[in-house]
């Protein structure tokens, strides 16, 4: 088992990073100059590394260390022969060095030097910022799990402006903090003065150094003895020690920042869905960067508090991995850091900022939007409204709904209502209990009361919300537990066995007679009786985030939509039946493929799409496709606040008004400024591009072949009813292990538990009545936090249950490491 | 007066530039090889374009490329003598040459090729992507503004790897298309074999080309001959060919794309506060790019359409500058396209990506809400909420209001009302009339009935709003202008006339016992007749943007704000009035300064604030600060959403709850995914950074200076009410020309103008009334959107009223040009 490397952070152990503009501008003379000013000094110990060197071990540069400067402690890791970049060396060598080893190493080290007392470590690159390191990756990307402050040696020659400024850049992008920028002077090209001046404004100090000697070819002894005298009086200089000082000065400055943060946050912020009473600056937890699948943080024992100061003698680290389990509030998919998605942040930054999109069009949006409609492969979808967040997307879906129903039934909300002397409700959804769909005052009347909205003043329920059956795995068992309320309804037992969560899934093979029966009755009750009239049908397929991750019977949901689509006089006496397509099964879209019947059907796709539950959307899970799909959270990849809500062409011409221009009143009158932002366009093309790679190179095949294992064999199933663009077979998998998840549903405190995609929730038993009250979780929640083997894991509750929730990147072997943590943890 | 440069794109004409990784890569040579290649060309004329050259003129590029490729055009356009950097040359000639002299004669050049017919032109740039222009300024920076696609040729040597690829992230960050990279080939260090394999994941192709024989040093007559075969054999080779295939191809793929747009986006897209009903693909500007003030667009004459295909024989260019007069819905500040914003936003994606923000917190974040509580000079605020835009950011002010209203009022808006049999109306919000607050349902509730939410099925008044007297300048006179609603309610006239904007807001010389009179009596009114319960003010101060750019009478909103404040039984029987300092002017903050009283009051600053009027924020235009403060739009600088609600200890305390952890419910649950994620809030702390630095450093101290004329000369006024942090002589003052907006005021089409900050509004006198319905101003956007000596106007109109909006950082050169184009176009 590897150690869980991260970013490191030594308060007694200084450890910087050289890095160079190009090969040849000076790292080593760099190096050995500061390693000659700190070899006198009595208070720390100096380590000179340099983990990947090619070329004669003897013109290694840790040989040159150890010649110059022999009382400090120098060291190479692995020595290639041949003097050429590291890729080609050890291509030479036929070898093979996979950066996990390199990083294991490197970490290895540091540990030891920290274990050694205090000190400070320099660690040199080979070649440039970007030259390849020996598996091909460079050397900024090898590191960058560490991030270690950065000592970038610049470029003194003819050009060197140029490459210094954009060695500068590579690092910066990918998250360094560059805390000095160090030259060798030349009196012609004078670089040090132009690059002292650039970098002033990025606030990076920058030092010329005197060059040192030319080389004396007549006598190698002569020309020792001149780099020694060079070494000797250069490291002593002023510049030197300016340099050493500044480091020294940023490294003690993050540190007492790091201490400093929880308290100026306790101060300073208002933090969203927080009780502050009683919190302390113990509750916040520092983030100092985040790489991949973990924050670098400081764990919570680590804050020192006023009552209990730091151990300046300590050499425990103060950043720690720290595994990001509730993926950043559901964003994360690509990783954190991830420096494709940072570069096209910047060069849709750097092309556009931000343009005006109402009668405008740039091409990341465009892009978008066609990628979205392309790859829903939902016949029903023609246009992509843009907007910034799940909430506001959601608002604009109602807003879109609503309207479309008002427009085909005839509906006015300001009529007053039409039922007599009882208080009229206007127009209605219908959804789901426990579902979420915003913190926005709109979509909160689409939930039923709670105590998200119970103490909201302008809160208002304004639908109806169905009881449903939920799939659950209970000691090993995977089941279908249907509420009190819906199973004496219907006449279903509250809890239905299954084989396997496909079986589930195979809907055309189980009955869904009840369902009907249930919902039918419902309606007739609602719509007839009450004479309530609803505008849209709106839920979270599958799987309810924010209510607690209830996994919806898919079968109930797919139930819910077709029922409403095929039966339209359940919602108004007067709608027509949709007509049935002439020549079933046409390859060309007839209109019960593509026009809303009964009820426009919005998903709030804001959480479970995007391959989140495992596929671009949950349409095939439930075999129905929606008029109108909101998509957010991982759109950006985890990066920058977007969103979409794509509707089809019916639901927008529902908004033409026939008043032409001057119809101004009858269109959607929403739009924030930032709409179709370029940067969050951009991000989202490579963003959900990649993914889309992903599933086409399988890799989660992986994942998906150990959840076929005790499923039922992939039999065609028929599809004669299916709607075009639905796959019938798909796969039901999670990133999760079926074994773990199963050994986890027959601990004695678990009530049961589900896994779909990359989401793992685990429900505890909660002998107080579940709910969003509940904190039966929150001890697991901090038994998780402590920092084991160096790392822990940062997890979110929603009252009782807890979940995980790994990006669409993470491997295997990391989750692996996470679920024995887990394992561990619950009794 | 010089031409508006701008993004440079003719059908007929290829313009190419051509970057090196470093410098000595082989610029000239690759230059040289493709200009060979293209001189047996009949169908175009080939130019080779050399800006400045440095070094003997015998050994300039354009040289080299006249004795080999003859027959083709080549020109260098500066030639400075000494073989150094541009910025020394020139130190050393002791010349100057500014960025824009440089831009003017290269856009004349492309211009001339234009007209002479069909071609191509290579741009050599100097050195490397980041070497400095003879200015100082970088290359990629000199040349951005024409975003010419880019011939990278990357570094062969060793480390030509990682400069290769530092050089391509440059330029991408700066927003260029990378069309190609080409290098010398060597058997040795192979980096075209790396480069390829790397550049292809960026959809770039790479090419290797055979390197040019070694130096014959001993004859000058052999060298030149084995060259001139070098360059024949070469330049007709297939990857010489390839790279101008490839290059051609992405030039006209580009075109057929702008083309295309405005159909796939008419198709794909449904557009923000559009009616679509009669729209076509002519109503949608491509903007294929946008720097500092301008759009690059397709001017919409050129858009070609089916009935009217683009004339393949036109030496039209197909992009043009379009001043972004909407500043992009609002949210410009610091220029489209700034490499700071862009790098700043790369450098939170390394690092970070998004991060947990709940009981978590980053650098960015942090550092945003000090600098925000900072600048505010307002010592009731003490706490800041993150969401992603204003619309949910006012959503938070308001649940924030009403909740600490209920609170101290003991109202639950669960009660079902006091008021006997009338329909309660809840808890409501008191506001001015024209109000708009966002486009999200609960805000969209805080504004009176319009045609913003006509249709909006679910919206609900909550509250009152006042009529309120306008500043309006009216022919060449600055005015208010009191509705008849409150001018017989006041006994006030219709319009009162004032010597200067300055002396409207010198609001302590002036008299306001009219208003406090109106306002009392119609708090009494609603309050104990009505019975009505009003939880918080909310108002966008001094201008009120979506309502038509109305310019409220400061001194009217300060009243409304001091009235309520000093007076809480308008609102609560019951309430107390505020304890009167025990010392005043005391310098530690007693109560009256930081708890609020009467009613929680919140500004809408989401449009006003942030130097948008010129001013951090309003507090100090209307004398009074507010508890809760929503800024957004400029908070990026023009970038991405984000929004802060930032609020005072009195208002954070409300949502406390006795019950501790427990509480949660009583907690404020409100929390969007990426909130304060780090990529926004570091452009933010970047962007506000700059501007608060642009203020200290006297940036506008012309702008001031101007509109200080004809008003009342500086005395000091009295302080003693003032509440602390509030500037009492601020300068109101606008970048647009006091003279240009007097004569506009004359106009015979003009009802009124008004100018702020960055803000010029033009009302039009509207016969049918005006109002969002109103297309007065269409036709006047039209005509400015006609393209003229090379650039137009985009402007965006609310109604009868068309207005005009700076960035911060837009020069009185270019207004100057702006101002007489809408001069010439205003009847």
């Amino acid at each position: 088992m590897q150690r869980r490397i991260g970013a490191v952070l030594w308060p007694k152990l200084q450890c910087l990073q050289i890095y160079g503009a190009n090969t040849d501008v000076g790292k080593t003379i760099v190096s050995t100059l500061l390693c000659s000013a700190l070899s006198g000094r009595k208070d720390l110990k100096t380590h000179y590394l340099k983990p990947v060197s090619t070329g004669p071990l003897d013109e290694a540069d840790n040989s040159h260390i150890a010649r110059f400067v022999p009382n400090i402690h120098s060291k190479t890791l692995f020595q290639f022969s041949q003097p050429l970049s590291p890729h080609l060396a050890l291509a030479h060598d036929n070898a093979t060095l996979p950066d996990s080893q390199i990083q294991q190493s490197v970490h290895a080290e540091f540990s030891a030097y920290a274990q050694a007392g205090p000190g400070i470590a320099l660690v040199e690159t080979a070649g440039g910022v970007l030259s390849p390191a020996p598996s091909g990756t460079s050397q900024a990307d090898l590191y960058r799990p560490f991030r270690l402050p950065v000592l970038l040696v610049g470029d003194y020659r003819l050009g060197g402006i140029g490459t210094s400024i954009s060695a500068f850049e590579s690092l910066y992008l990918r998250g360094y903090d560059i805390n000095g920028v160090v030259l060798l002077e030349d009196d012609v090209y004078k670089n040090v003065d132009y690059l002292r001046e650039y970098f002033e404004k990025k606030k990076t100090p920058t030092f010329g150094i005197q060059p040192p000697p030319p080389r004396d070819t007549t006598s190698i002894e002569k020309d020792a003895k001149a780099m020694q005298e060079y070494y000797n009086d250069t490291g002593s200089s002023r510049p030197i020690q300016d340099v050493l000082e500044t480091l020294t000065t940023a490294h003690e400055n993050r540190i007492e920042k790091l201490h400093a943060m929880p308290q100026q946050a306790h101060d300073a912020i208002w933090y969203p869905f927080t009780q502050h009473q009683g919190r302390t600056k113990e509750d916040i937890m520092v983030i100092d960067s985040a790489y991949n699948d973990d924050f670098a943080a400081v764990p919570k024992a680590a804050s020192p508090s006023p009552s209990r100061p730091p151990k300046t003698e300590s050499n425990a680290p103060l950043l720690q991995p720290s595994t990001d389990a509730s993926a950043s509030w559901w964003t994360q998919g690509l990783g954190h850091g991830n420096p494709t998605l940072a570069l096209t942040a910047a060069n849709a930054a750097g092309r556009y900022g931000h343009v005006m999109f109402a009668s405008a069009i740039n091409e990341p949006s465009l892009n978008l939007a066609q990628l979205l409609l392309t790859h829903h492969k939902n016949p029903r979808l023609a246009k992509v409204y843009y907007t910034d967040n799940g909430s506001t997307g959601m608002e604009v879906g109602i807003k879109m709904a609503l309207r479309a129903a008002c427009v085909r039934y005839g509906w006015d909300h300001r009529d007053g209502g039409k039922s007599g002397n009882r208080e009229d409700m206007g127009i209605e959804v219908l959804g789901l209990r426990g579902s979420y769909h915003g913190d926005t005052m709109g979509v909160m009347d689409a939930s039923e009361p709670s105590v998200y909205n119970d103490r909201v003043e302008w809160y208002k329920p304004r639908g109806y919300w169905f009881h449903f059956p939920q799939v659950k795995l209970q000691r090993g068992q995977w089941i279908i537990d249907a509420p009190p309320e819906i199973a004496s309804a219907c006449g279903l037992d509250t809890a239905q066995t299954f084989s396997s969560l496909n079986e589930i899934f195979d809907l055309q093979k189980r009955d869904n007679s009840k369902y009907i029966e249930y919902i039918t009755a419902t309606l007739t009750d609602l719509v007839q009786k009450q004479g309530r009239r609803f505008g849209a049908l709106v839920m979270e397929p599958v799987i309810l985030g924010a209510g607690g991750m209830l996994f919806a019977d898919p079968l109930f949901q797919h139930t819910l939509v077709t029922l409403i689509r095929s039966q339209p006089t359940l919602i108004s006496p007067t709608a027509s039946t949709p007509p049935t397509p002439s020549t079933p099964n046409s390859p060309t879209q007839d209109q019960t493929q593509t026009a809303w019947s009964g009820l426009p059907i919005l998903y709030d796709e804001v959480f479970t799409g995007l391959y989140r539950l495992g596929c671009f959307n949950c349409s095939s899970f439930l075999q129905s496709h929606p008029d109108i799909i909101v998509n957010a959270k991982l759109l950006t990849g985890g990066l920058v606040p977007l969103c979409t809500t794509t509707a089809s062409q019916s639901i927008f011409d529902a908004f033409l008004s026939e008043n032409g221009d001057k119809g101004k009143g009858d269109a959607l009158l929403h739009g924030h400024s930032y709409t179709a932002h370029a940067v969050g366009c951009s991000v989202a093309v490579e963003s959900l591009g990649g993914l889309v790679g992903m599933e086409g190179g399988g890799a989660w095949d992986g994942f998906k072949g150990s959840w076929a294992r005790g499923s039922a064999a992939g039999t065609s199933r028929s599809d004669a009813s299916s709607e075009s663009g639905l796959e019938t077979n798909l796969p039901v998998w999670s990133c999760w292990s079926q074994d773990f998840v199963k050994e986890i549903s027959h601990k004695s405190s678990v009530s049961h538990v589900i896994a779909l995609g990359s989401v793992l929730a685990i429900a505890l038993k909660d002998e107080a009545g579940s709910g969003y009250n509940s904190n039966a979780s929150i001890s697991l929640r901090e038994k998780l936090l402590e920092t084991k083997e160096g790392w822990n894991i940062h997890s979110r509750v929603l009252g009782n249950v807890i979940y995980f929730m790994a990006g669409q990147r993470t491997t295997r072997e990391y989750l692996w490491g996470v679920e024995g943590r887990i394992g561990g943890c619950i009794d």
